[in-house]
Order: structure tokens, then sequence, then C-alpha cells
């Protein structure tokens, strides 16, 4: 829907425009795969006008990937009331919403490839701001689940738990990209018991761990993803014990 | 003991040497730390015959590099007999002894930071060898699971379980290795336990899943990992649940 007249944008509002622009296409597509030529044309501007704005396809990809990752922590913050596992459900569905809205550029991203997509040879800082960008989101995924548990100083028990849990969070939402063989509501579900499991683990052979455990579940309604499970492995482990 | 006389080393001979030498530094020190001139002082050689043998520290990195990979992938060969859980017991301990041996240099390797101690730009090509050393320790460690258990065509669930849990190992090897606040022994037993939660997580919603892990606890001594962990959580079920 053109009018014919081109409204000029403020220099913040065009580097704005530009950065949603490029956010695009680089998720849509792995980002060493999109060209400025590209993001000029998608946004409606000449080339050289670009790179007024950014001074090259690196700057602008940093941006973008600044955006996504003030908008993937933005998606753990949920009400610190209700059931713990419905509110870990729900940032999943969140998690899983931003994974599927940039797959191919979180896929690269992730795996370590193309993160900064320039042709050359990329910089030691470049790389640095790059991974401290994802650190920050793993960071702010763990505040939020300290903050949920009301835990302001973790044993080290616990933070190996929640820690490697996003890893682990991290590689299903990778695997699912890789082909999409099992429906993500099912991992959305999976990781929320992934955690009470990892939790349990850790709480079957530490007695702090064990107080943490039966706090967590205290209040889940009995139809809630933690207690559901819970049953569903008693039942099992009473098959499966030799 | 040096007899005074420095007996002539052949090519292939004082190119292993090299390797030794420099996986031993960049294994003790972040990569990016350890400089040539320290390599050929470690060496008892001239920095310019150091040159002879590779042409920089990235080649000299890489081989380096590829020598640890095959090292980590052959501890992960087991006899297959005797119960799952004490074999995977088995190879976490060698996981973690070989995790305590090179841990400055598998750190700064795996959190994607010095992969690579040029200290300039590095070029992708550099970066996609690494990775594919990386991915494939990774998929060797895949094959040895699915080889135990005996499953040539796994479904989908299974891989996944499987890939999840080595980045699982893998995050809780380099957390432990910031501060190593938890002996590693108790983490050791925990990955072998995780493996279990995990499956048994998956084996609680679908029947294919729930056959293999009656499969895996069929053989299981009751003083083996996998039993004791389904006795401790069965009753720590049984105290939790609302």
């Amino acid at each position: 829907m053109t009018t014919g007249v081109r409204r000029r944008m403020g220099v913040e509002e065009r580097r704005q425009q530009l950065i949603g622009v490029a956010l695009e296409l680089f998720s849509r597509r792995s980002p060493d795969e999109v060209s400025i030529d590209e993001i000029a044309s998608a946004a409606g501007i000449s080339r050289p006008l670009v790179y007024h704005y950014f001074p090259g396809k690196l700057s602008l990809y940093e941006a973008a990937l600044k955006r996504a990752s003030d908008d993937l922590a933005g998606r753990f913050l949920e009400p610190q009331d209700g059931p713990l596992g419905a509110r870990l459900l729900r940032v999943m569905r969140r998690f899983f919403d931003f994974v599927e809205e940039h797959g191919p550029g979180f896929s690269a991203l992730m795996r370590g490839g193309p993160a900064v997509p320039a042709d050359g040879p990329r910089s030691r800082d470049a790389m640095s701001r790059t991974n401290a960008l994802i650190d920050g989101v793993r960071q702010a995924a763990y505040d939020q689940i300290l903050a949920h548990l009301r835990i302001e100083d973790p044993p080290a028990r616990l933070e190996l738990v929640i820690r490697s849990w996003i890893s682990l969070a991290e590689s299903t939402a990778l695997i699912w990209l890789d082909g999409r063989r099992i429906p993500r509501q099912e991992l959305e579900a999976q990781l929320v018991h992934d955690f009470a499991a990892l939790t349990a683990v850790s709480a079957a052979y530490d007695e702090e761990m064990a107080d943490l455990l039966r706090t967590m579940l205290k209040d889940e309604p009995t139809d809630g993803p933690f207690t559901d499970l819970v049953g569903r492995l008693v039942s099992l482990g009473a098959q499966s014990a030799p």
C-alpha cells in the first residue's frame, strides 16, 4: 500500500527500520547468505544509504542480534504467581515461538557457525561481542528461574542444575529445528519435565536439593505438569524396578 | 636427564613431539596465551625450526586439537558387556579425566572463545575445521551409546535424548571446571543418573521409549546406579507428591 509519497524518516527511525528488515532476513536464512543489497532492497532504499546508517554488514548483524537477544530475554518474564510448572511451560512456549520465528539464524548462531556474516575472516572482538550477547540471554534465563524459586544465593548444585538445563533447552531446540520430527508442544512440556527430573536426580543425593524439590512441588496442582510426571514416573519405576 | 648428545629426530617423529608439547601447553592455559616461542622452548628447539614443521600456530593448534579429539573419542570405547549403568559410569570417569587433563584449553574451546589461538582474525575455514572436530567427537559419543543400547535405527525421541544429554554432559563439565565446587565423582554419577532421568521423562509419555527404558533397566543389578536412582526417586516422589 504505497501512496507514491515517500515520507522522509529520521535517522534513528531509519536505523530501527533497517534493523527490523535485517533481523527478518537474518532469521529466515543462514545470515552469511544474506547480502547488503538484499537488505537495501527489502528496506526500499539504496545500498549506499544502508552504509550511511551502518558501516557494514557486521554492525547491522550485531544490531539485529542485540534486538533479538532483548526480545528473547523479554519472553522469559512471567508473573511470579501460580504453580511453577505452569509458569515454566508458558515460558517454554514463548521460547519455541522465538526459535520458530528465527529458525535458520538461531541455528547458525548457536552452532558457532556464521555468527558473523562477513565473507572474510572475523575479528576476535566481534566474536566476543556475539558470545557476550548469547551469555547475556543465558544469564537472563538463569536469573528469572532463581527469582521464581525465590532464591537469592543458590547452592552450587542448584546453579549447576539450572545452567545445565538451560543448555539442554538450547540443544533440544536446535535438534527440533533440524527436521522438526517431534511436535514442538511435546518438547515444551518435556523441557518442563526435564527441569523437574534433573532437580530430582540432584535431590536424590543431596538433602538441601531435596528440600528445594519439596518446596517446588508443594503448590503444584494435581493436574499440573510436575505432578503428572511424578505420578507417571512412580508407576514406570514400579514396573521397571528389577 | 640429558646425555649431552641430542639425537636427530625424523620429520614425523619431530612433528609428533611438537604436537605433544603444544597440546600440553594449549591444555594448561587458554590457547591464545601460548606463544610459538614458548612451544619452541618447551620442545628444546628454535622458533624457526617449529615453523619448519608447522606453517604457524594455527596449524599446530589444529594438529593438537585433532590429537585431543581422537584421544577423547577413544575414551568412549567400552566393552559391550555387563550392566549399562556401570559401563556409562566408567566412560564418565574417563571423560572427567580428559576434562581435568585439558581444563583451560577445553573451556576456551567449548565456550567458543579462543578456539583458534591466532592473534589476528580467524578464518571461516579454520572455524569450520574446529567445529567439525568437536562435532566428530559428539558423533562418536552418540554412536557409542547407540551401539551399547544395540539400536541401529533410533526413533527421533531417543536421538533427542542422547544428543541433548551429550550437550548436558559438556555443560556439566564446563560448569565443574569453573570453580570445581562439586566433587567430580558426584558429577560422574549424576550424569549417569541424568541419562536415565531424561530417558524416563521421554518414556513417561511415549510407549516406544518406555519399552526401551525397561530393556535398559532389565539387566541392572540392584546395587547399580540406575536401580539406586529409581529407588530413591520413587521414595522422594512418594514423599513429595501433593
